[in-house]
């Protein structure tokens, strides 16, 4: 089958052997799957990852449990171990023995076929168009601030960064009833925020306030230290952002402001998939490019571009 | 009167012209001070900060409202304005106008007399001593991280430093219930807490694990990150420490382990009073030296030596 698949040095498309159904697992073709910054930064070195990238996707499982052939999944990436203490506190995204698909591990989705275990398999209803489907894991990302920060009706919200995270944060933090000011660098991206009515506004044009609630998605290490200018005292920054560099943080502000930083990573599927289902969340409008998968490697470098939103591929 | 002043370049005891009563204050006799790492930052040019130093004391009011007159006091550091938004949430010590004693364009307590807003003054029971009372402002710093953090019974905590600070912190968090760990360098210091049955190793020993609340009070721009490196998965980093310089961060564990770092500044006087009226916190046991005001600058530098806990100063 096909594959895009990193050495450590080059991500290219290259033939690689169809994996055999794994224990405990589906094998899921994959139908379509999305590029996330998180891939290129492993391509720079995060992790140190080798292997087939990719754990966005939205497929249909061709072996595995009788129930479960012929289904159309999308599936949580954390492969958890399901028996250690941590799992058994229902904490399977932190597994410390897990393994990450396309991250840690774990072959990835940008490939024809991909192992995922039954545990982290989700169903897609059938009002949802593989188009919708493939955000179910960004989207659960973006839900994940909500299971972490109690964010309470009303409370004014600013997200730094207007690329594909940060617009879904945006308007998960508005459907929870939150005034949400988007701070951006793209004006295409932003009026998709703009025609929801969340407010937003250009990066140059912007003073720093003082939100209770700041979240980082603008993935640049230098996203934290401006987030932190931007929250009140007591107030809460969430940070999204996964770099492979070091950076340096005057962590005054933060002690002297008693400021509370929340780093955030994968979320729950389940309200992502029916935020899908209801359409309450615009993920259509950010699909910005689609190819093969035969492409994936020039796909891959495009997603890089500035303001680049979500590309897809198409196995 | 004689008074530590600190110019920029040089810490040091001269006479200064006592000061006259300031509206809705205090005056107040210093009988004790403490000297507090914060001092020795300020020395360094943290804040930027040009006046009388000090910012821990016990006194006797000697002019100000009739009511006050004679009383033995302790006082809140943070002057506010009363009148703010922030002020008016009961955030006093968070005021954005606030000036602070010792610390931002107000005189401190390293002298004969120090003005103190008669909102920030606490009444010392008859009971607590001066030499336990000038401890009420550090350990109100203690008790600082159970305003912020639910810490729980049986919670697993490790203290990060075996200063003044993670001495009052540690048991502070023992007398809450928590099973706490405290990984210093100072033998002597870490036996004070051994006396009170709390687990203290040395950091030589130490191998990090993964608690799920660590409080970094080592004071050095390094102890966040060793902080992160020691907490589980979803677990709490309260910060104490404040550096006048910069600090290199790898930013990934904190996203990764969706870790919270809540940072941790000035805390409640009543239970800090209470607990010195019962004795159930051991202040008196941190009193490493004692000397006259007038040196007060010799003082200052030998509260930097390692290992060093709480100098005293007797105007």
């Amino acid at each position: 089958m096909r594959a895009l698949t990193f050495d450590g040095s080059i991500a290219k498309v290259s033939d690689v052997a169809k994996p055999d159904l794994a224990p405990d697992s589906a094998l899921v073709r994959v139908t379509l799957a999305g590029v996330c910054n998180t891939d290129l930064e492993l391509v720079k070195g995060y992790m140190a990852f080798r292997g087939t990238l990719g754990h966005e996707f939205v497929g249909v499982v061709e072996d595995g449990p009788p129930e479960w052939l012929g289904q159309r999944v999308v599936g949580e990436i954390n492969f958890a171990c399901q028996s250690c203490p941590i799992c058994h506190e229902g904490l399977q995204r932190h597994c410390p023995s897990r393994r990450v698909m396309g991250i840690l591990e774990a072959d990835g989705s940008f490939a024809e076929y991909v192992n995922v275990p039954i545990a982290n398999l989700h169903t897609v209803p059938e009002s949802v168009d593989d188009d919708s489907a493939v955000f179910a894991e960004p989207l659960a990302a973006a839900f994940e601030v909500l299971e972490q920060v109690h964010v309470m009706p009303n409370q004014d919200c600013v997200v730094l960064g207007d690329g594909k995270l940060g617009l879904l944060v945006a308007q998960v933090l508005r459907q929870a009833g939150a005034q949400v000011l988007v701070v951006g660098h793209h004006p295409e991206n932003l009026e998709i925020l703009a025609r929801r009515d969340i407010e937003t506004i250009e990066d140059s044009n912007w003073t720093p306030g003082s939100a209770s609630l700041v979240v980082d998605a603008t993935g640049s290490a230098e996203g934290l230290q401006r987030a932190v200018a931007a929250t009140r005292p007591r107030g809460t920054v969430v940070l999204k952002s996964t770099t492979a560099t070091k950076t340096s943080v005057d962590l005054s502000q933060l002690v002297v402001d008693e400021i509370r930083v929340v780093g955030s990573r994968c979320g729950p599927f389940p309200p992502a998939i029916r935020a899908l289902e209801t359409g309450s969340i615009d993920v259509r409008s950010l699909i910005s490019h689609r190819c093969s998968l035969n492409d994936a490697s020039d796909a891959l470098e495009r997603a890089g571009d500035p303001g680049q939103l979500k590309v897809l591929l198409e196995p």
